[in-house]
């Protein structure tokens, strides 16, 4: 399949490098193609400049969002955050309009230390916004009615989203929600061909509140497991 | 031990006949004795009358809340509901100095359906309040410095906690969190008690944020299993 994924951070590159190693066509989006291509140092999580990683997975090919949305044949991978994704969504409409769009992002707002709430032991915890009413998953579905939004893995790294093997064997728990059953589908055709056996369908995209503020206690296992961030676990619903 | 259960509804009755089960003293507290004895109708969640519960659990005592935390040798455990648990908490400070307090509940604000904007297929989702940069557990020990808070229990249903092999043989995971670590042994002895064998710390007080907002993802994984309220499920962290 021709499959767009819309940003080029640490999650984006796990899909990426995934899909094409599953032998799909991945058309990679981001804002600024040629400032992505400038960038000769890490960014602010550490992540390497995406220059190398294009180096190391020939055959991907960097895009604008709107020409990546538009090479796709159907299906779109956005890990845009969630402070820019609506505006960055709708700006390509046209391109979307259709297509199956999974958004895995949680909605954060990164303040500075001392402006925040949340501070813990490790440093701080950012804040969701929107959150408990509302979810980005919705914002983006309401500003896009032409597009087919499910939520998805959000709950785990996406390390781990791509390669649930690498947890426990792969015995846990992925989770999907959308207004679109067809586009679920596609969701859970996708992450069963990276593994997953267990793909619970919660329901309705509002459910998408319950998984983006997951993201706290997605942290606090992490951290209670002592894996600081970018923790490496999974969670099994246990009937 | 002599062990204090604020409350009376089903989460309540779930730990006291568990630990009056497992030979403990159980004092239970209640806002106004004499109207909980009063009901004789089942409450807004369909549960029956406290007075019925108390004939069939013949040993156990019903006082005012502040009567049932003082008769507590060192453990209360509270579900308070959040709207009411700090000023209720508050007002027996003094019977509660000193001692561990484990709060298990979720601050949903219950609104009429129409006022509220998470309408789902099944129903109304209520808000929470706290959410995100406060909990609850942090409120109550905040307005009570001179009291060990623990947040636990509150990401299952009350009778799978007190009764973790009735799902997947027990094999799944329950967390706690707080400031005091004499306090969360304590809770881990308990859970121990309960014939929980995997308990998380989750580490400070301020990971009950996570705890408290999982609320809304149990609630989704319970309606994606088909289970409505009251989900007969765990989780498990799959290392």
């Amino acid at each position: 399949m021709k499959i767009a994924v819309l940003g080029t951070g640490a999650g984006a590159r796990a899909h990426i490098a995934r899909l094409a190693g599953l032998g799909h066509q991945v058309h990679v989006g981001t804002r600024d193609p040629e400032a992505t291509l400038a960038r000769t140092e890490p960014d602010m999580m550490g992540t390497p400049p995406f220059k190398e990683f294009l180096a190391q997975h020939p055959g991907i090919t960097l895009h604008t969002f709107g020409d990546a949305a538009a090479a796709s044949d159907g299906l779109v991978i956005s890990g845009i955050d969630g402070h820019n994704a609506v505006a960055a969504l709708t700006a390509i409409a046209d391109q979307l309009a259709g297509k199956t769009l999974v958004d895995y992002a949680v909605p954060y707002i990164y303040q500075h230390q001392s402006e925040h709430p949340w501070p813990t032991p490790w440093g701080v915890m950012p804040k969701l916004d929107p959150c408990d009413t509302d979810s980005l998953a919705e914002q983006i579905q309401r500003a896009l009615p032409d597009v087919k939004v499910v939520k998805s893995f959000v709950t785990q790294e996406q390390t781990t989203v791509v390669d649930p093997q690498s947890v426990g064997g792969g015995d846990h728990t992925m989770f999907v929600a959308g207004d679109h059953t067809d586009a679920k589908q596609e969701a859970t055709d996708l992450l069963k061909s990276y593994g997953w056996s267990d793909i619970l369908d919660l329901g309705p995209l509002v459910c998408a509140r319950g998984m983006e503020m997951y993201a706290h206690m997605h942290s606090a296992i992490g951290f209670g497991l002592g894996q600081q961030f970018g923790g490496h676990f999974g969670i099994k619903v246990v009937r």
